[in-house]
């Protein structure tokens, strides 16, 4: 098989620039390891900031979303029995739109077999080969038989535990992390959400978070001990310690239900750099993790996107190559901003084991500081909302 | 003897209270451990917020210090070769006045002598006494007489090391603390400053600050192990570091002399809580300390004399002691803010030995959205003039 473009990976990142560039006339194959109905059934993250939805409108996928997604002007943050609303729209004149990371990709698998682009799911033992020759080349294994797809460019839109980051050379490779002492317990119910807005709610029995994805469905989420498992949590038991770490007035108006998804996420902020090696060039998770504290994963792999899109099409609509060699730098310097985020909106908001009194009165401070300040509430709105492409 | 309010300590905090109660018909007495002379050539801070500089003229002591004070409407963030200027004045309107601690208490004995103001110096042995009655007392030793002084507010403004804290018992004062594993190595000088404007310079090598405190007298610092001595830093070793730590531009233009001043300081955060005790109040140093970095120090205890100045009037004149009895909680809410600033400053500007490599690359990420973005431009200039009292 040829193509122009091997994506590796048929998550929203892979999809979304296959999306792209294949309605500029670039040919692209997607694989992905899995099925189609397994990547659908992964519940993620639920808030695109308005440059993403500005993405999937020129991916011509953005009218289901324009339809059911939910604009947002602002969300809230708790702190015992206070709430501070954090107006978005008057400190950015932007905006976030809620909407499921599972009907973004649902939109765009569809507009892929409208446009009969080509996904090839359940994929298996993916490589990239000659990465760093202009004939680079990615072999599978495929319902039993071993193929090849010859390109010019691989794209590794694979995750954090996919193939792509492991094709660079170990000393070119440079990876660094944080790791937080706690994960989030997660429950998706059919319930109509407490709260219209998000509430990010600091308590001293630890973080917790009124999200949702429609007005009839909810997902919340309590910080627990990365010992904890998910079978340690019953429904009632959630639901209770959920309402104790939410100002009064919230959790009395609480409406619960069966969890229809409960899991743990440990919580990571991960940065690989360099981002491209010769033909390969990385988006998303595969090189780059935050916290979800502050909505930035799937918003962070949108922008890898569209700095990957417009190196693309400079490429081959030009012939100029300085968008894919400058690639590297400039998706990290934004991806950098966003773990800056993630890391600064986790560390305000959960407790941490261990911490000293000053440190703790510290965290306290910040929220007092944010509470009060309009400055201060403006930095937290434009990095929410997202920082410029 | 007897007096109104019995102050303990003669710096800035005790002199500045001293004559502005004296001004309203309230009698003071201030005790202080050193010599005049000693006190005065104590080198510390030179940057007085707005606020600060206001509170001096209310205390009819700003006249000098309006003459030969410089306003400062910006100044610089330096980092490697980059330069970014934060202009204070833009984001605030208002803006800093750099006049050196020992000029300002200079003016403030003067005041008091002029006012004839009793100011008892080398009182030893400083000692308060029923502080939980409605009659509390001071003792001391002065020229070898034990002396007494009856009064009915004592104001602990004696520094860190001070007496006026210990007075309050161990099950009621709770104190917290941060330490910084270094310390600034200040050199004080005749010569021209490189910048008219102050420069905090983050540099892979340490930070390193250019402060002055008038056209003819510079204040350099630089960040310094804290197991150096001030002997291991001839005049020559402290130029040729200093310069390495700036921009190549700056370093090129910087006139070198003599030290006439040279001292290492240890950094450290410190607050003690309550800042009441009866009738005891603390105030500055004596409560609270922060690392120099953001000039906070001195005008943090401008903050505490503000609230206690105002607290008594409203006590003498209207009888009214709503202000007394809020004191701590008022005075901390501010105090606490200066912490997370100096904190903030701080952990941003400094080089932090056995600092993870993805802290590292957080701290230079603070810096680059610092350097683009006007919100958190805006959010550290309103610091740094100084939050409203």
């Amino acid at each position: 098989m040829k193509t122009q473009v091997c994506i590796i990976g048929g998550g929203p990142s892979g999809l979304m620039l296959s999306q792209l560039l294949h309605l500029k006339g670039i040919e692209t194959v997607v694989l992905e390891r899995q099925t189609r109905d397994y990547v659908l059934s992964r519940i993620r993250a639920g808030v695109l900031e308005h440059g993403f939805a500005k993405l999937m409108r020129e991916a011509e996928c953005g009218e289901r979303m324009d339809r059911e997604g939910e604009i947002h002007e602002g969300f809230f943050v708790a702190r015992g029995e206070q709430m501070q609303r954090v107006d978005l729209h008057a400190h950015t004149g932007n905006s976030v739109m809620v909407y499921g990371q599972t009907e973004l990709t649902r939109d765009l698998y569809e507009a892929r077999d409208r446009m009969k682009g080509i996904v090839i799911h359940q994929a298996e033992d993916v490589q990239p080969h000659d990465l760093t020759t202009d004939k680079p080349y990615v072999t599978f294994r495929h319902n039993g038989v071993d193929e090849r797809i010859d390109c010019e460019y691989v794209i590794g839109a694979d995750g954090f535990h996919g193939v792509s980051r492991r094709c660079i050379p170990k000393d070119v490779l440079r990876e660094v992390e944080k790791v937080y002492p706690f994960g989030w317990l997660g429950v998706l119910s059919r319930t109509k959400p407490v709260s219209p807005e998000l509430i990010y709610s600091n308590n001293e029995r630890g973080f917790a978070l009124c999200s949702l994805r429609s007005q009839v469905l909810s997902r919340y989420y309590i910080q627990v001990p990365l010992t904890d498992k998910v079978e340690d949590w019953s429904d009632e038991a959630f639901w209770a310690e959920l309402k104790r770490r939410l100002p009064a007035e919230v959790a009395e108006r609480m409406i619960t239900g069966p969890s229809i998804e409960k899991s743990i996420a440990p919580l990571r902020s991960f940065v690989a750099e360099p981002m491209r090696h010769g033909r390969l060039f990385l988006a998303g998770d595969a090189a780059h993790i935050v916290p979800p504290t502050g909505a930035r994963g799937l918003n962070s792999a949108a922008s890898d996107i569209y700095y990957l899109y417009h190196a693309m099409l400079a490429h081959y609509q030009r012939g100029d190559d300085s968008g894919l060699d400058g690639y590297s730098a400039k998706a990290l310097a934004r991806v950098w901003k966003a773990q800056r985020f993630s890391w600064w909106m986790t560390s305000i908001l959960h407790t941490f084991p261990g911490t000293s009194d000053y440190d703790k009165k510290l965290q306290q401070v910040e929220l007092d500081y944010l509470f009060s300040s309009t400055a201060a509430q403006h930095s937290l709105a434009e990095n929410y909302v997202g920082l410029p492409f």
